[in-house]
């Protein structure tokens, strides 16, 4: 596992309903971080398409794609010539009645180094992702590893963690994902306000988002690197939503490096493992966990 | 369940040599508390005495009592008097060589309701607690909750939940406790700066232990109440601990209701069990848990 310096980058878009131009705007932006030196960079939760989830609708399954599918092998071609690592959140289709909310994950060679599937799937008002996704799967340990569950990838720029969106609110997938070995957590996202609560709850939403996921990067001594899409989506018989964006990247203290507002932009911070080894070592709370205490974690509930 | 309103009170102030100065102050500060309407009032940890894992010193045991005891007694003929619940963190003396940094929590008629003894237990320079207490114990489900472990306390305004200090950046902890049925998250706290430390780091450890216990009122749904003590303490051949209060209570979604400065300080703040329900509907992250993948994070690592 190599020491060095790298530098990661977050791709924030609007999504579009043409996935051609969809994939240029990407491709355009990925050349951007890449050419301000990111050497791992993520892209936003599904996001070759409008966020879809915003109705039922059995035709929609037919926006998902195989890894490898067209758009990870696009990706696949551009991550090589670039030499980059690409984590590659898409709308998997992995057989006919089984699809996932997945990330890929590309080395900066273009092999792909394994996939992850969202563990924690909402199903709010407007966010039916229930309907479209069966939840990621855990193996025992005397499986392969890569077949599901939380997992990390061992790149090119050393080992990382990937989640998606609602799985930033547990910090029980932030902590198996950093005890893996992780150095980075990167969230792919695709959060937004309701129109109507926007004015009166709209910058507490983005607060508790932020405040969670940096508590993670705190709570693991872990960079935490979160990619969401902007922009507002109509849904016919809805309000829509306005997705809000504020990406950011912060340190193993929580404190944010780097972070957009609500308008297109691509993100570039620095990453120092030996920031991660300082901070564990004043902040020591992975020596002082009560794993003999915490069985009644497995429990839903024990009031 | 009551699912009145009712409110909650922090005394922020500094520790002092003078046991009986230090009862009568906390003393006044109970009664403001109560007198504001607060009917939980939690106090820092160790309140009784400067704060002494700053050395190894075997005298400095003599300062431990046992639970009940002179300071205990006094608290439940206060809280009594004063129709309120009293969080009490002491000293505890359980028995010859078996020392805990623990809280008593006293319900409003003077009854100990049971004893939470801290579970996580640091060792840092300045922080020698590794030498002066032994940590809570789990007991097995089939034993009685109240022998140890994390547990609530079913108080005449609630169910509520106590850890101490350095347990507030485990969110295991906090999980466990919100599981448990707690409406509130207590938190006596001796937390400060090192001096040489403060300059280029002081902002970032009061925001970071902001943010880590924020997030467990947002991974919970619970409100967070956090009491640390004030003013600098001396240590011979040592640059001494400046604790840097910012005692602060937290709704459910993380939203700060009141916080203190680095001065004394008593805070109260109302809590609403319709606030906690609203926001777990709009937010049901306990429902999406997965419990069944959540096994490895009763391990120490997993790299």
């Amino acid at each position: 596992m190599t020491h060095e310096r790298f530098s990661i980058g977050l791709i924030q878009l609007p999504g579009a309903a043409d996935q051609e131009a969809t994939l240029a705007s990407h491709e355009r932006a990925i050349r951007e971080a890449a050419g301000r030196g990111a050497g791992i960079v993520c892209l936003q939760e599904l996001f070759a398409s409008p966020y879809f989830c915003k109705a039922s609708d059995a035709e929609r399954f037919n926006l998902a794609e195989p890894i490898p599918g067209p758009t990870i092998e696009h990706m696949q071609r551009l991550g090589k010539e670039l030499g980059i690592v690409l984590i590659v959140p898409i709308f998997e289709r992995r057989a006919a009645g089984v699809y996932h909310n997945s990330a890929a994950v590309l080395d900066a060679d273009g092999t792909i180094l394994g996939v992850y599937r969202k563990m924690h799937i909402p199903d709010d008002p407007l966010y039916y992702e229930k309907y479209y996704f069966t939840p990621g799967e855990i193996y025992q340990e005397s499986e392969p590893r890569e077949r599901g569950g939380f997992q990390t990838f061992d790149t090119k720029f050393g080992r990382i963690g990937v989640l998606i969106c609602w799985d930033q609110w547990y910090p029980e997938a932030a902590r198996i994902t950093s005890l893996l070995g992780a150095r980075v957590l990167f969230y792919p996202t695709a959060i937004g306000w309701h129109p109507a609560e926007k004015e009166v709850w709209g910058a507490a939403q983005v607060d508790a988002w932020r405040t969670i996921q940096r508590s993670h990067a705190i709570a693991n001594g872990v960079y935490v690197a979160t990619a969401n899409r902007v922009g507002f989506e109509a849904e016919p018989g809805t309000g829509g939503l306005e997705f809000f964006g504020h990406s950011f990247i912060c340190d193993p203290f929580g404190e944010v490096l780097t972070e957009a507002g609500t308008d297109p932009a691509v993100l570039v911070a620095e990453c120092d493992p030996a920031h991660i080894e300082d901070t564990r070592r004043n902040w020591p709370f992975l020596r002082d966990r009560r794993v003999d205490a915490y069985g009644s974690i497995l429990r839903r509930y024990l009031g």
